[in-house]
Protein backbone atom coordinates (compact mmCIF):
# COMPACT_ATOMS: atom_id res chain seq x y z
CA UNK A 1 0.00 0.00 0.00
CA UNK A 2 1.39 3.67 -1.03
CA UNK A 3 1.92 6.09 1.86
CA UNK A 4 -0.33 8.45 -0.18
CA UNK A 5 -3.52 5.58 0.08
CA UNK A 6 -2.33 5.07 3.75
CA UNK A 7 -2.39 8.49 4.51
CA UNK A 8 -6.25 8.92 2.76
CA UNK A 9 -7.67 5.69 4.29
CA UNK A 10 -6.29 7.25 7.97
CA UNK A 11 -8.05 10.54 7.05
CA UNK A 12 -10.98 8.44 6.19
CA UNK A 13 -11.04 6.66 9.28
CA UNK A 14 -10.98 9.45 11.28
CA UNK A 15 -13.27 11.41 9.71
CA UNK A 16 -15.85 8.79 10.14
CA UNK A 17 -14.69 8.70 13.99
CA UNK A 18 -15.12 11.88 14.02
CA UNK A 19 -18.68 12.02 13.03
CA UNK A 20 -17.77 14.25 9.98
CA UNK A 21 -20.45 13.21 8.00
CA UNK A 22 -23.00 14.09 10.90
CA UNK A 23 -22.73 17.69 9.25
CA UNK A 24 -23.37 16.52 5.84
CA UNK A 25 -26.51 16.16 3.34
CA UNK A 26 -27.05 12.43 4.57
CA UNK A 27 -26.94 13.09 8.02
CA UNK A 28 -30.62 11.33 9.14
CA UNK A 29 -31.25 15.12 11.32
CA UNK A 30 -30.61 17.05 8.50
CA UNK A 31 -33.37 14.98 6.18
CA UNK A 32 -35.70 15.25 8.98
CA UNK A 33 -35.14 19.03 9.36
CA UNK A 34 -35.06 19.65 5.40
CA UNK A 35 -38.16 17.37 4.98
CA UNK A 36 -39.76 19.02 7.95
CA UNK A 37 -39.19 22.45 6.67
CA UNK A 38 -40.76 21.89 3.22
CA UNK A 39 -44.06 20.24 5.02
CA UNK A 40 -44.12 23.87 6.96
CA UNK A 41 -43.91 25.27 3.50
CA UNK A 42 -46.54 22.96 1.97
CA UNK A 43 -48.90 23.83 5.21
CA UNK A 44 -48.50 27.51 4.61
CA UNK A 45 -49.14 27.74 0.74
CA UNK A 46 -52.29 25.28 1.60
CA UNK A 47 -53.17 27.84 4.13
CA UNK A 48 -54.08 24.98 6.34
CA UNK A 49 -53.63 25.81 10.81
CA UNK A 50 -54.75 22.08 11.31
CA UNK A 51 -51.19 20.95 9.68
CA UNK A 52 -49.49 24.05 11.87
CA UNK A 53 -50.99 22.53 15.05
CA UNK A 54 -48.53 19.51 15.03
CA UNK A 55 -45.56 21.57 13.11
CA UNK A 56 -45.00 23.62 15.59
CA UNK A 57 -44.30 23.35 19.33
CA UNK A 58 -47.20 23.62 21.40
CA UNK A 59 -46.05 25.97 24.05
CA UNK A 60 -45.68 29.03 25.70
CA UNK A 61 -42.65 30.50 24.68
CA UNK A 62 -42.16 29.66 20.59
CA UNK A 63 -41.91 32.98 19.08
CA UNK A 64 -42.22 34.61 15.65
CA UNK A 65 -41.41 37.92 13.29
CA UNK A 66 -43.39 38.16 10.28
CA UNK A 67 -42.12 40.72 7.63
CA UNK A 68 -44.18 43.90 9.43
CA UNK A 69 -44.01 42.45 12.48
CA UNK A 70 -42.65 45.36 15.21
CA UNK A 71 -42.68 42.87 18.46
CA UNK A 72 -42.00 39.31 18.73
CA UNK A 73 -44.81 37.18 18.92
CA UNK A 74 -44.39 35.19 21.57
CA UNK A 75 -46.81 31.75 22.65
CA UNK A 76 -48.20 29.46 20.26
CA UNK A 77 -52.14 30.65 21.28
CA UNK A 78 -50.36 33.99 19.77
CA UNK A 79 -48.20 33.04 16.96
CA UNK A 80 -51.32 30.75 15.71
CA UNK A 81 -53.36 34.14 15.97
CA UNK A 82 -50.88 35.51 13.52
CA UNK A 83 -51.09 32.96 11.10
CA UNK A 84 -54.57 32.96 11.08
CA UNK A 85 -54.32 36.99 10.23
CA UNK A 86 -51.54 36.22 6.90
CA UNK A 87 -54.07 33.83 5.65
CA UNK A 88 -56.64 35.91 6.17
CA UNK A 89 -55.00 38.62 4.47
CA UNK A 90 -53.98 35.92 1.35
CA UNK A 91 -57.15 34.17 -0.19
CA UNK A 92 -54.15 32.00 -1.79
CA UNK A 93 -50.75 32.45 -1.22
CA UNK A 94 -47.31 30.19 -1.49
CA UNK A 95 -43.93 29.90 -0.11
CA UNK A 96 -41.43 28.35 -0.88
CA UNK A 97 -37.32 27.65 0.45
CA UNK A 98 -35.19 26.36 -2.13
CA UNK A 99 -31.66 24.69 -0.73
CA UNK A 100 -32.47 25.58 2.89
CA UNK A 101 -28.83 25.60 5.16
CA UNK A 102 -28.87 23.26 8.39
CA UNK A 103 -27.25 23.68 11.37
CA UNK A 104 -27.63 20.97 14.35
CA UNK A 105 -26.86 21.74 17.50
CA UNK A 106 -27.62 18.76 20.03
CA UNK A 107 -31.74 18.81 20.78
CA UNK A 108 -32.16 22.49 18.76
CA UNK A 109 -31.10 22.95 15.13
CA UNK A 110 -31.52 26.10 12.88
CA UNK A 111 -32.74 26.26 9.18
CA UNK A 112 -32.03 29.48 6.78
CA UNK A 113 -32.75 30.48 3.66
CA UNK A 114 -34.47 32.67 1.77
CA UNK A 115 -38.58 31.53 1.04
CA UNK A 116 -40.03 32.74 -2.28
CA UNK A 117 -43.32 33.92 -1.60
CA UNK A 118 -46.35 34.68 -3.78
CA UNK A 119 -49.70 35.97 -2.29
CA UNK A 120 -53.08 37.41 -3.89
CA UNK A 121 -54.17 39.82 -1.74
CA UNK A 122 -58.36 40.06 -1.47
CA UNK A 123 -58.81 42.63 -4.45
CA UNK A 124 -57.10 40.21 -6.69
CA UNK A 125 -53.40 41.74 -6.94
CA UNK A 126 -50.74 39.47 -6.26
CA UNK A 127 -47.68 40.49 -3.90
CA UNK A 128 -44.46 38.43 -4.76
CA UNK A 129 -41.10 39.22 -2.89
CA UNK A 130 -38.28 36.84 -1.27
CA UNK A 131 -38.02 36.56 2.15
CA UNK A 132 -35.15 35.81 3.56
CA UNK A 133 -35.86 33.17 6.61
CA UNK A 134 -34.92 32.02 9.73
CA UNK A 135 -36.33 28.81 11.78
CA UNK A 136 -35.16 26.98 14.60
CA UNK A 137 -36.65 23.92 15.74
CA UNK A 138 -36.74 21.53 18.76
CA UNK A 139 -35.78 17.59 18.81
CA UNK A 140 -39.06 15.87 20.46
CA UNK A 141 -38.46 12.54 20.24
CA UNK A 142 -37.59 11.46 16.94
CA UNK A 143 -39.67 14.76 15.26
CA UNK A 144 -38.35 18.14 14.87
CA UNK A 145 -41.35 20.84 16.08
CA UNK A 146 -40.38 24.47 15.12
CA UNK A 147 -40.01 26.54 17.73
CA UNK A 148 -38.87 30.37 16.35
CA UNK A 149 -39.93 31.22 12.78
CA UNK A 150 -38.35 34.70 11.24
CA UNK A 151 -39.37 36.17 7.77
CA UNK A 152 -38.38 39.56 6.65
CA UNK A 153 -38.79 40.85 2.97
CA UNK A 154 -36.12 41.52 0.66
CA UNK A 155 -36.06 45.06 -1.39
CA UNK A 156 -37.06 44.54 -4.36
CA UNK B 1 -50.25 25.13 57.76
CA UNK B 2 -53.73 25.65 56.14
CA UNK B 3 -54.50 23.61 52.90
CA UNK B 4 -53.93 26.37 50.51
CA UNK B 5 -50.94 27.52 52.12
CA UNK B 6 -49.67 23.12 51.73
CA UNK B 7 -50.56 23.34 48.15
CA UNK B 8 -48.89 26.39 47.33
CA UNK B 9 -45.71 25.12 48.94
CA UNK B 10 -46.12 21.87 47.26
CA UNK B 11 -46.02 23.86 44.02
CA UNK B 12 -43.17 25.93 44.89
CA UNK B 13 -41.08 22.91 45.61
CA UNK B 14 -42.27 21.09 42.41
CA UNK B 15 -41.03 23.88 40.42
CA UNK B 16 -37.69 24.02 41.97
CA UNK B 17 -37.95 20.30 41.68
CA UNK B 18 -38.44 20.74 37.98
CA UNK B 19 -36.11 23.43 37.29
CA UNK B 20 -38.05 25.69 36.29
CA UNK B 21 -36.30 28.90 37.39
CA UNK B 22 -34.12 27.52 34.31
CA UNK B 23 -36.26 29.47 32.30
CA UNK B 24 -36.21 32.57 34.39
CA UNK B 25 -34.57 35.93 34.08
CA UNK B 26 -32.23 35.04 37.09
CA UNK B 27 -30.96 31.89 34.93
CA UNK B 28 -26.96 32.25 34.38
CA UNK B 29 -27.26 31.50 30.78
CA UNK B 30 -30.07 33.89 30.32
CA UNK B 31 -27.95 36.36 31.91
CA UNK B 32 -24.88 35.65 30.21
CA UNK B 33 -26.97 35.44 26.60
CA UNK B 34 -28.06 38.72 27.44
CA UNK B 35 -24.90 40.43 28.24
CA UNK B 36 -23.30 38.42 25.09
CA UNK B 37 -26.59 39.96 23.03
CA UNK B 38 -25.76 43.80 24.53
CA UNK B 39 -21.82 43.12 23.73
CA UNK B 40 -22.48 42.12 19.74
CA UNK B 41 -25.15 45.48 19.73
CA UNK B 42 -22.20 47.76 21.43
CA UNK B 43 -19.72 46.21 19.03
CA UNK B 44 -21.75 47.00 16.20
CA UNK B 45 -22.59 50.63 17.49
CA UNK B 46 -18.54 51.15 17.62
CA UNK B 47 -18.08 49.77 14.28
CA UNK B 48 -15.50 47.39 16.00
CA UNK B 49 -14.50 44.16 13.91
CA UNK B 50 -12.26 42.78 16.31
CA UNK B 51 -14.65 42.99 18.73
CA UNK B 52 -16.71 40.84 16.17
CA UNK B 53 -14.09 38.27 15.90
CA UNK B 54 -14.41 37.05 19.31
CA UNK B 55 -18.34 36.90 19.58
CA UNK B 56 -18.88 35.28 16.59
CA UNK B 57 -17.76 31.60 16.36
CA UNK B 58 -14.89 31.42 13.95
CA UNK B 59 -16.26 28.49 11.81
CA UNK B 60 -16.60 27.99 8.34
CA UNK B 61 -20.65 27.79 9.10
CA UNK B 62 -21.93 30.75 10.58
CA UNK B 63 -24.42 32.41 9.23
CA UNK B 64 -26.30 35.96 8.05
CA UNK B 65 -28.90 37.46 6.71
CA UNK B 66 -28.80 41.28 6.69
CA UNK B 67 -32.32 43.48 5.69
CA UNK B 68 -31.00 44.08 1.73
CA UNK B 69 -30.04 39.75 1.73
CA UNK B 70 -31.44 38.15 -1.15
CA UNK B 71 -29.20 34.79 -0.21
CA UNK B 72 -27.88 33.17 3.09
CA UNK B 73 -24.22 34.62 3.92
CA UNK B 74 -22.37 31.48 4.98
CA UNK B 75 -19.31 31.36 6.63
CA UNK B 76 -16.83 33.28 9.14
CA UNK B 77 -14.74 35.06 6.50
CA UNK B 78 -18.13 35.88 4.41
CA UNK B 79 -19.77 37.28 7.27
CA UNK B 80 -16.63 39.05 8.82
CA UNK B 81 -16.88 40.71 4.62
CA UNK B 82 -20.88 41.49 4.97
CA UNK B 83 -20.27 43.31 8.25
CA UNK B 84 -17.33 45.85 6.86
CA UNK B 85 -19.82 46.56 3.82
CA UNK B 86 -22.17 47.46 6.71
CA UNK B 87 -19.65 49.93 8.25
CA UNK B 88 -18.48 51.35 5.08
CA UNK B 89 -21.84 52.43 4.13
CA UNK B 90 -22.46 53.57 7.73
CA UNK B 91 -19.51 55.80 8.85
CA UNK B 92 -21.70 56.30 12.12
CA UNK B 93 -24.22 53.37 13.31
CA UNK B 94 -26.17 52.68 16.90
CA UNK B 95 -27.99 49.52 17.18
CA UNK B 96 -29.89 48.59 20.51
CA UNK B 97 -32.15 45.53 21.40
CA UNK B 98 -34.67 46.28 24.54
CA UNK B 99 -36.27 43.33 26.22
CA UNK B 100 -34.48 40.23 24.48
CA UNK B 101 -36.26 37.21 24.35
CA UNK B 102 -34.29 33.94 25.11
CA UNK B 103 -34.75 30.60 24.57
CA UNK B 104 -31.96 28.20 25.97
CA UNK B 105 -31.64 24.15 24.26
CA UNK B 106 -28.87 22.80 25.64
CA UNK B 107 -25.94 24.10 24.08
CA UNK B 108 -27.85 26.31 21.18
CA UNK B 109 -29.61 29.45 22.50
CA UNK B 110 -32.09 31.59 20.06
CA UNK B 111 -32.00 35.19 21.06
CA UNK B 112 -35.22 37.52 19.51
CA UNK B 113 -35.92 41.02 19.99
CA UNK B 114 -36.41 44.37 17.91
CA UNK B 115 -33.75 46.03 17.28
CA UNK B 116 -33.79 49.62 16.92
CA UNK B 117 -31.18 50.96 14.16
CA UNK B 118 -29.42 54.83 13.26
CA UNK B 119 -26.97 54.84 10.92
CA UNK B 120 -25.68 58.22 8.75
CA UNK B 121 -25.17 57.73 5.70
CA UNK B 122 -21.51 59.12 3.98
CA UNK B 123 -23.62 62.18 2.33
CA UNK B 124 -25.10 62.96 6.07
CA UNK B 125 -28.48 61.76 5.73
CA UNK B 126 -29.82 59.48 8.34
CA UNK B 127 -31.39 56.67 8.07
CA UNK B 128 -33.57 55.20 11.13
CA UNK B 129 -35.74 51.93 11.04
CA UNK B 130 -36.45 48.71 13.58
CA UNK B 131 -35.38 45.49 12.56
CA UNK B 132 -36.92 42.15 13.46
CA UNK B 133 -34.01 40.35 14.83
CA UNK B 134 -33.16 36.58 15.46
CA UNK B 135 -29.08 35.97 16.78
CA UNK B 136 -28.43 31.85 17.67
CA UNK B 137 -25.56 31.32 20.01
CA UNK B 138 -23.56 28.42 20.64
CA UNK B 139 -21.84 27.38 23.98
CA UNK B 140 -18.02 26.95 23.81
CA UNK B 141 -16.71 26.30 26.87
CA UNK B 142 -18.52 28.76 29.59
CA UNK B 143 -18.92 30.91 26.43
CA UNK B 144 -21.51 31.97 24.21
CA UNK B 145 -20.66 32.38 20.72
CA UNK B 146 -22.59 34.02 17.80
CA UNK B 147 -23.23 31.61 14.84
CA UNK B 148 -26.47 33.15 13.10
CA UNK B 149 -27.46 36.27 13.12
CA UNK B 150 -30.66 37.63 10.95
CA UNK B 151 -31.92 41.30 10.61
CA UNK B 152 -35.17 42.50 8.71
CA UNK B 153 -36.27 45.99 8.34
CA UNK B 154 -39.95 46.57 9.50
CA UNK B 155 -41.69 48.90 7.19
CA UNK B 156 -42.51 52.60 8.74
Amino acid sequence: MSATRTACLAVIAVSLFLGIPAFGENNPDVVKLKAANATFDVALSKRDLAALDVIWAPDGRVTALHPPSKAVIVGWTAVRKSWEGAFANFPEMSVEMKDPNVRVIGDMALVTGIETFRGKLPNGNIVEFLAPTTNVYERHGDQWLLVHHHAGRAPQ
